[in-house]
């Protein structure tokens, strides 16, 4: 099914809606996004999105032209407009329009778009193929910016490698991947990158760390190594688009499959949770 | 005067030209660009300009859909077209039109993007005013994409404590200012960082080392600290659009203005270059 859109008051099908070319973002990648998925009204995790992406517009000075609340409306109506059931719903702001020079003092209003295309409802996948990359990117790997050319290439050099998803590591440590947040199991204790200027705040790694915790397993938030990737007993890959999946090679060296069993339980407890919130037993 | 601009096969006054959805800078930022200035019919270093930017190209993999020969007749025609005779001329290929998926493996053919701009022929300046900022970039300093947003908030910072430009430092080390290139006179040796990745390989800074060679001046290609900045004979920033000048402070502290001779006559040097090309005595 053919995508829909919107842009600063306009609605239509994805590909009638063009932008100007005082956006900021076609010039400088000046904005900020973020990305749900939902079935009919029921938009997973929105306030956890809509937070986010109004800490990040704050990071950058942007200022939004819209309260939370207003904007989810947006959102709703813009799902709704579309007639899509199932969706990934993708949302950005940029810093207005200026003449093209860096400064933003200068820019106006800022500019909204917002898309929805048709999407598969995930499912527990056991089986991701990972490369490793040298974690080229900037110091705001925080900030959900629209600055992704580090993570295009990687996911590139992925995809050509018949791969699923690039493993960033700074020198021996893992960072996370080019549009998702890793995390490994070791003797049933889960350890995953913290929260810094060198990771994305995941909201999907933030549900992994609580069912983990409900069901008893040891979360640690501490950068760990490439080799430590490597001897793990499970690899766990989270995102909005995914969930959460498990790894089975990372540069075509078997990853993981030790302790499939915390796999299932924990894999089973997130997915029920996306499942009870957006697809509800009748 | 109204900006022109033109776009994958359309020409038209800046703000009559919108871009569909689908190219992948809106998204990621997945472009290339470069820029010169020229006057009439007369495109300052073009040629260098165009083999930088198809090197950019080449960088990330994005297959430009011309010669070097063909896009510099439509860099004219727009010129032409534009009917601006002082002009700032933009240029941008992005990877083309995709779904909104980072790998860069199923996008089609590129899109391109000029704009022309008037623009007030450059004079030498011996007064501007910058500041410091850590230099929180990627590791693609090198390559000239539109993945500008730490340049943006460094320039934003610089103009909102009445500065022209933000000096970009990783820890003690000086690389380059959001967007020129920065070098030191000291001893009348010239200082400036080394092409690698975390610096542009500037047009206008190697006009500066052909020019300081070319009067007997040392030039020395290494890392500068921000100590030896601010204890510099004269401080040099070079880019396109200003050409070559002098900063008389730093965070408000004075800098330079103690080798003004050697500044006169290379500034001299380089402004003449410019004049003599673009604006010939009849």
């Amino acid at each position: 099914m053919a995508g829909y859109a919107y842009y600063d008051g306009e609605f239509g099908k994805r590909e009638s809606i063009k932008i100007p070319l005082s956006d900021r973002a076609i010039f400088f990648g000046d904005g900020v996004y973020d990305a749900a998925v939902g079935v009919g009204d029921k938009i997973f995790l929105l306030k956890e999105h809509i937070d986010r992406f109004f800490d990040n517009l704050k990071r950058l000075s942007i200022a939004p032209p819209f309260t939370k609340d207003r904007f989810a409306e947006l959102l709703f109506e813009t799902v709704n407009k579309s007639g899509i059931d199932e969706y990934f719903l993708y949302f950005q702001l940029s810093r207005g329009s200026s003449k093209r020079i860096h400064s933003y003092v200068d820019a106006n209003e800022a500019h909204i778009l917002i898309t929805v295309d048709g999407f598969s409802v995930p499912e527990p996948k056991k089986n991701l193929k990972l490369i490793t990359a040298e974690d080229l990117r900037y110091y705001y790997c925080d900030v959900k910016t629209v600055n992704l050319l580090p993570a295009v290439l990687a996911s590139g050099a992925a995809q050509k490698n018949g791969c699923d998803e690039a493993v960033f590591h700074r020198g021996p440590v893992v960072t996370e991947c080019a549009h998702s947040n890793i995390s490994i199991l070791k003797n049933r204790v889960l350890y995953t990158h913290p929260k810094n200027r060198l990771i994305l705040s995941g909201i999907s790694r933030a549900r992994l760390i609580f069912h983990a915790k409900r069901l008893g397993i040891e979360c640690i938030e501490r950068p760990f190594t490439l080799s430590e990737l490597f001897s793990a007993d499970e690899v766990i890959v989270t995102s909005t688009s995914r969930l959460c999946a498990a790894a089975e090679s990372v540069n075509g060296i078997s990853v993981g499959g030790d302790d499939s069993e915390t796999i299932d339980v924990l894999f089973s407890e997130i997915y029920r949770e996306f499942s009870d919130f957006c697809m509800p037993k009748k």
